[in-house]
Formats: C-alpha cells, sequence, structure tokens
C-alpha cells in the first residue's frame, strides 16, 4: 500500500500523531524510542493478540533497547472491569513501573480503554500508546482520548479523558481479525460518512467490495479517512462539550439494543448498525432527512452483512427506557443525534415515549 | 472571627475559591446553589463526621433545594483504596447521578482523596466540592486536585488530577477534631513558613500557644495564609512538573517513616514532623540551612507536642530504601527537597547511600 500522512491531533500540550499504515507493528521500537527517553514499558493485552503478535512487538521493543513487563488480562468485554483496573494496576506498581515509563494497549476496544484509564490514574497519569489492532478501534476507540470500565449498572460509567501520546494502526493486524468482528467495525466506518461527509460516504458505497474483501489498499485510505474525521471532531470538542456527541449516531438505541439483550446477542458495530437506520428514519420524521438516503444507508450495511432492523421480539419500551438511562441524558430527554442529510447533523431532545413511539413505528 | 477573604485559584478553566470562615457550613446549600444549576448531590463522609456534621450540612442542602444521596464509608486510611473508589462508584450509578451533579466530600483528607477520585472517574468526570473537616484537610490536601487511593504495594499510588469546583474551610469545625489529629496538621502549617515564608514561620511562632489552644481568630489567619500558599504553588505548577514538588519538604523521610512502621505508628503530620527536622538537617550539609535554624524548627515542633526525632530502632537502611520507592524518584536517585533558609528551597538529587549515612547520623 502507499505511504500515508500521519495524522496530527492538535490539543495544545497533548497533541499527538495518528500513524495509519502496514507492517508498521516491527518499527514499534524505534517509533517509541524517538517518543520518549525512558526505556522501560508496560504492555497490555489480551491472549489471542498475544499469541497473534505480542513477541513481535516484544522483539521490536527489546531491539529498540525497552525493557518491557507485559501484562495479559482474560479475554471479553466481561473484563472491563474495576477488578482488572486494579489487578494491573497493582502489577504495574510490584514492576514498579515510573512516572516516566510507557504503557502500551495492544488490542481491541476493550485493551484501549481499561489500558488507557490504569495509564491515566497510575501515579495520577502515565503516558500510553493505543495500538490497536480491530477495525473498531483503528477507527475509533484509540483516538481521542476517552477511556474507561464498565459497572454493574452499566458501560462505560467510569473512566478519565487520557489522550494517547501516539496512535499506531497497523491495518496488516486487522488480517487476523475475526469477520464477524470485522464487519462490526464497518458499521463505524459507515458512520463517518453519514455525520460528517457525503463524499467519504460514496467511496464507501462504490469500494464495497473491496472493503469487505479487506483489500489493503482502500482499507489504508478508508481507515485514515475515518481516523481523521475522528481526530477533527475530537480536536473541535476534546471533552465531549458539544459537537463530539455526533460521534453517537446511532449509539442511543445501538447502546438501548445491547443491554436489553444482555450485551450478548450484539457486537457493538452491529447494535450500531441497527440504531443508525434507525435514526435515520427517525431524521426523515424531525430533520427532513431523506427517505432515499435511509435506503442507501441499510443498503450499504446489508452489503456488509450487518442487521439493520430490531429485532421484532425486543420490547419498544424496554428499549425507550434503556436509551434513556444513557449517559447522554439531560433532566428527562435524551439528547438525539438526527442527520439532515448525508454527512450533516442536528441534536434532537427527545423524550422517552417518543422514542418508544419510534420504535413501535420502526 | 473577622471574615477572611476568598482565595482564588487561577487555573484558566478550573478555577476556583478556597473559602475559610466560622460556621460556613450552615450555608453550603445556598453557596452550592450559586455554583450549580443541579439539585442533585452525592454527600460522600465518614461515621465519625457524619454523626458531627451529616444532618446539618443535608438540612442546609435541603433548605436550597438539593435532593441528597448520602454515602458513608467506613473509617480510617485502610477503606481509601479501589474497592471502596468501586463501591462508591456502583452507588453513583445506582443513584443515576448524572454529568451535572455534583459530589460533596465532607471529613477529612481521606475522604477528600477518595471522593476526589471517585468524582474525577465517575462518567469521566462531574464536578466535586471540597469540604474539609481537618487541619490538615484544610491546609493542604483539599486544594490543589490531587485525588487518589492507596494500593497494597504503596500510598496514593492510583489517581487523578482533579480539581474541585469549591473549597469549603469552616474552622469551626476543627472544635470537634481529636487532640492529636489536629496536632499532627500543625505539622503542614510550620511546613509552609519552612519553604515559603520566613514571616509566616514567625507568626507561627509567636502564636504557638493561641494556636494550640484553637483560638480561632489567630487559627482562622493562620490558616487563610496556608491556604493562600499551597494555592500559589498550585497555580504555577498544577501537575507538579517542577516547583510543586517543595510541598513534600519533610516527605521523602516521613513516607519512609510511615511505611517501615506500617502505617499505624504515626499519624502523617507525625512522621512529616521528623521528616523536617531531618530535611532541615541534611540541608545543613548540602545547602547551607543555618544549624540555628533546624533548632528553632525543632522547638516549634516540640511546642505542637510532635515528635521530632527518627525512632532509634528503626533501620537505616530500611528507611533510606522506603525513601527511594517515593514516587519522586528519577533513575536512581531521590529528588530530595532542602531548605537554603526558612521560606526558601532547593531540590537535591540524592543516592539512597547519602539518605542512609544522613539517617545514620541523624
Amino acid at each position: 500500500m502507499k505511504a500515508l500522512e500521519p495524522i496530527v491531533v492538535s490539543l495544545i500540550d497533548r497533541s499527538y500523531d495518528i500513524e495509519v499504515g502496514a507492517w508498521t507493528l516491527d518499527g514499534i521500537g524505534e517509533r517509541l524510542a524517538a517518543l520518549t527517553p525512558s526505556r522501560r514499558v508496560g504492555l497490555v493485552t489480551q491472549p489471542p493478540i498475544d499469541r497473534y503478535y505480542g513477541s513481535r512487538v516484544e522483539a521490536a521493543l527489546a531491539g529498540a533497547g525497552f525493557s518491557v513487563v507485559k501484562l495479559v488480562f482474560p479475554d471479553g468485554e466481561d473484563h472491563k472491569n474495576l477488578e482488572e483496573f486494579g489487578r494491573l494496576l497493582e502489577a504495574l506498581a510490584d514492576a514498579r513501573l515510573e512516572r516516566s515509563s510507557l504503557l502500551i494497549a495492544l488490542g481491541g476496544g476493550v485493551v484501549g480503554d481499561l489500558t488507557g484509564f490504569v495509564a491515566a490514574s497510575y501515579l495520577r497519569g502515565i503516558d500510553v500508546v493505543q495500538v490497536p489492532t480491530t477495525l473498531l478501534a483503528q477507527v475509533d476507540s484509540s483516538i481521542g482520548g476517552k477511556t474507561g470500565v464498565n459497572l454493574a449498572s452499566g458501560k462505560n460509567l467510569v473512566g478519565a479523558f487520557h489522550q494517547p501520546r501516539l496512535v499506531l494502526a497497523d491495518i496488516e493486524t486487522l488480517t487476523s481479525l475475526d469477520e464477524r468482528e470485522y464487519r462490526a467495525g464497518l458499521a463505524e466506518v459507515v458512520k463517518y460518512g453519514m455525520i460528517l461527509s457525503p463524499e467519504l460516504f460514496e467511496s464507501i458505497e462504490r469500494g464495497a467490495a473491496a472493503i469487505v474483501a479487506r483489500d489493503p489498499e482502500i482499507l489504508g485510505e478508508v481507515i485514515h479517512r475515518c481516523a481523521e474525521s475522528k481526530a477533527r471532531v475530537v480536536m473541535e470538542d476534546e471533552r465531549e462539550g458539544g459537537l463530539r456527541a455526533i460521534l453517537n449516531f446511532g449509539h442511543t438505541l445501538g447502546h438501548a439494543i445491547e443491554a436489553v439483550t444482555g450485551y450478548r446477542r450484539f457486537l457493538h458495530g452491529e447494535a450500531v448498525g441497527i440504531g443508525m437506520v434507525f435514526a435515520a428514519r427517525l431524521s426523515t420524521q424531525y430533520a427532513g432527512f431523506p427517505k432515499p438516503d435511509v435506503d442507501r444507508l441499510k443498503s450499504l450495511l446489508e452489503t456488509f452483512g450487518l442487521p439493520t432492523e430490531i429485532p421484532a421480539e425486543l420490547d419498544p419500551s424496554d428499549l425507550a427506557r434503556a436509551a434513556e438511562t444513557d449517559k447522554k441524558r439531560q433532566a428527562d430527554r435524551v439528547k438525539f443525534i438526527c442527520v439532515e442529510a448525508v454527512g450533516r447533523t442536528r441534536f434532537e431532545m427527545l423524550a422517552t415515549e417518543e422514542i418508544e413511539a419510534a420504535v413501535r413505528t420502526a
């Protein structure tokens, strides 16, 4: 694939680069050596990723003179919790990592979120480098500094804003990604087109077959454009005071679907796919979104093998209530992200009943 | 007592006031109503403080229209840990506190540190108001945004920088403070004179008897001056890049003494008292600190009933090693805060052996 420009996330004293490339994992040692004077790193990952890439990353780091403390925590979203948070912190302290030491989050969203929060909290904050190995993490969760863990009563209810020092997205790692995980990640790719750019949306439509085939050339370009989009939103609104909320397009109902199905039936991206079609339909009613564009969205998601309809057996009032407990709640209304057109968003404050009515007629 | 000016901590978008006064707890409802549009607060405290002030604070808040979720966690530094952190977070989520809700930390350093970290982390950060009820918390820990909890392997190894929205120090709460706790807090008062101001040091010497008697007039003035000193240091160096480390004068050995005695024998301030005399002696050797001023310091601490000498049975090499594991470690040396004169500090990078030698000859 052709070389892609680093994306600069400019945030005054917290600026960093996002580097999208192929086979870049092997250069991670030298890249980090240029970033920090410290030669101690904690490498946090999960077993399957460790099996694929652990030794390669460790070798690259050792080659650049780093001593590596590897910390592997169990697989699955279930482990993105305060117990693992505590265990990792104790392990860092036992290994005597210092303020100048660096953490590397090697993996998908779960690894990035948990490791990011650990880095934000250990000694009140040490540097973290995000090395996302899933499509979802490369285009979304590794960028922007949102970190956190789940509570018993909800997802991502605890965390910190802690920007990484560098995001290193090696698209070659996507070759090992499970097909279902990969397709779920495409929902977030489609999202960037929907909320920010009709051109991106069209190029995803045109390149759909090559994207499904994981063609590295188009994949590199698409991931680069998505990462750039996310970076732009984060630069304008680092702490989600306003604009950044548009990244939650499709997520209000998506989160609700995940919640009422116990986080077992749908992957996040799959639920977001359903949520985007729902939000687009609702936007025809509240924001003048053209009906034919709902069909375009639905058809693109279907091309990617993603679900687009709310399962009939889910109770509309359960879904509406679950949507209402979303973090974006203000008083009794939910800040709902609508689209006016492909690439243009608008917020609507909706009551639970309005969401429920929309679910019933979806 | 006469009214004291609010102290403004100017930190761009995180500025706040420190208000030192008497009987101000009763006005907390109106004060907070002016600070936030939200009318939901979480009140975090511990049983003894709850018994003294809980219902007064709740009544004041209710009177101003706040609905209060009270969260009481067990007494003692042992509970400043990740388990209580998790329990409080789950309780906030169960009570459905929102991003706009406010936490109040009513108590001493343990309450302030833990509640501050909970506020920093819940929904990635909500506002916290510090209402310190111990001398130590009023002059030191409630100001400056350092929050955190202990790990098995060390104190305050996990946390966040999270500035409060307001610090409300009601000196009237000091009347209920245990005598030993009160005297231990005086060590930090003396510290501000030592590191920042010969005038403050002299006025503490002159007013020592009235301070021991907890005379509200002089107490208000002294606390106000200490809080102002801390605020000044924090404004210059919020995240402890440099200057702020002077606040650790006496703490390197102080922490080591606490650690090797299992945090049971000495209160923090008591250990800091011993640590300050040690640091002052060491400063005569490394920083030209006048020997007679070591005696002045020692004599002032003795007036306050504080210990000043390292217990003979503590092993010097244990102490030196414990000092070396302090967070201020850089490579193999410890950043040691010396005094050149009363009110003027200087950093020295000391090796473990140099500290051990100084402990042996102390």
